[in-house]
């Protein structure tokens, strides 16, 4: 750790940034981050490929985030790369390229280890976790308005604390994160309690036309953009959708296959049980993830993946 | 505490007790409570009016839990009431009068102060996290089986630490009951993952025609009995439909209005803010509660109810 204060101290400027379609654990982990190198450090970029999705727009420091096309030149001394499994999905190669010196702090198993640092810990609950720690290290403060980013990260990425990831240290970390006396109440409404009548009648919609297969072990949900369009809602809106059906007695796995613009369809997977492995499902559609949350992007119709997906999850459930 | 040993110390006979429909934290206290005063001390009943919900039955000991009627005499020297705001809700009349001495350990500010000692925390998350202070009060061990329990009351009663009553004590408790190496995957399986498919495809079916009044402010699911035979599912299978409701943006009051076998109709209100008090809401149809989650029951059809609803949430809801 004396390597890394020593780095960040003689680094002229710092960029900090995510994996492409940032999440909560994404957003709070840089801005955690960011916002506590703040304190010392003048020259902190935080940068993502896309847009802040709206919901996080109440984190404080959001108004930092610039997306890489907003800036002159992807250069840096030090470029912190968080929560980001492989380097091709931070969404830019130059960044990669031009910056001197590269840390990875990440807590998916399947990271690359493409830094020159590479900080991986697939025990916890979140980067955020991790960012927590790190920033300890560095002995910079957890102040109320990191620990609101931080705390975003957790709940986001541990299930609110429901995931097997979610230890007594993430409860330890979450107490103290509290101490600061941060809003809960506001962080729990932005997340979760803004929910649209639309994105409400669109999962009663999905619910009611779920398709069951594998002998009531696979759970089934596809999304069409006509769909989306019918119901005005976007799919950030109805993220949660898949867990529905893993949340079934007897499904092993549940999976939202949804259209996308270009003729390609996304697979958003969720099991229940380390036994059940859906990285490696997802793996088999060059995605990745977690054991028990994974994702992938493929070409083909909704049809043509339903059948790929049924006959590849074939022997991933329980017979 | 020392006065409360020495009342335990000389007690020859104690049953432990909750209110009726237990929920998480009532039969997740007197469980845990149960197991640990075993630890030292024979002759502990755990008795309820109702059935143990199905839900619970996994929890250690809960093949110790009895109905009142399956024993002959309620007559005991020292009396637990749990999580049970006041006399009433115990559910018999019996226990509670020929009981020496009643130690009424509670979190519901409402609570009546109905025992010779009262032990009420309208701060805390949960009877469960009380219970587990007094159960190191007494010097008995919080064993894997023991925190299986209090866990279990603590999650269903935090909403999963989501509520503003899971604080820093809250998250440090949680630290300590991880520590015994409880199965936590196993508590979220049979708490929130045995869905059956009827009850989602009723979910589907209830936020399709969720009902919006009082200018968006007020979301009412409408439960018939019919409806219930129609899915065949038990109100049990689809408790947390209310607060799909709450958790739509600008909703400040979200309820359930469900036919009853009595001709009597039951109301279960959740809202957001502490500043929509759905507590004094209940009151007004002699209900209580919880200031963001209460309920009531009165005879009426579903109609006038449904109408008496609107009407006395007017002036709950923010203009």
């Amino acid at each position: 750790m004396n390597k890394l204060m020593e780095i960040v101290s003689r680094s002229n400027s710092i960029a900090i940034t995510s994996h492409i379609d940032p999440d909560g654990d994404s957003i709070g982990s840089i801005l955690g981050l960011g916002l506590a190198l703040k304190q010392k450090y003048k020259n902190i970029k935080i940068l993502i490929r896309d847009s802040l999705p709206s919901r996080y727009e109440f984190l404080p420091g959001s108004e930092l985030i610039k997306k890489y096309d907003d800036i002159e030149e992807q250069k840096f001394d030090l470029l912190f790369v968080l929560d980001c499994g492989d380097e091709k999905r931070i969404g830019s190669n130059e960044i990669l390229k031009n910056s001197k010196t590269i840390v990875n702090i990440d807590h998916h198993i399947s990271n690359t280890k493409f830094g020159d640092i590479n900080i991986i810990d697939a025990s916890s609950s979140s980067t955020c976790e991790m960012v927590f720690s790190f920033i300890k290290d560095l002995n910079l403060l957890i102040n109320k308005e990191v620990a609101t980013c931080i705390y975003t990260g957790i709940v986001t990425d541990s299930g609110n604390f429901m995931y097997d990831s979610a230890t007594e240290k993430t409860h330890l970390i979450a107490s103290e994160l509290l101490k600061t006396n941060l809003n809960k109440g506001r962080i729990i409404y932005n997340l979760y309690q803004r929910k649209s009548i639309n994105s409400l009648k669109f999962i009663g919609y999905s619910l009611t036309n779920m398709k069951i297969a594998l002998d009531g072990r696979l759970a089934i949900f596809k999304v069409t953009l006509d769909l989306l369009n019918e119901f005005n809602v976007s799919y950030d809106n109805i993220e949660g959708l898949v867990s529905y059906g893993r949340d079934i007695e007897g499904i092993d796995i549940s999976v939202v296959i949804r259209e996308q613009e270009n003729g390609k369809v996304k697979l958003s997977f969720r099991s229940k049980d380390d036994d059940v492995d859906v990285r490696a499902l997802a793996q088999l559609f060059n995605g990745g993830g977690h054991k028990k949350a994974s994702g992938a992007t493929l070409t083909a119709s909704l049809a043509e993946a339903e059948s790929m997906v049924i006959e590849k999850s074939r022997k991933f459930v329980r017979w």
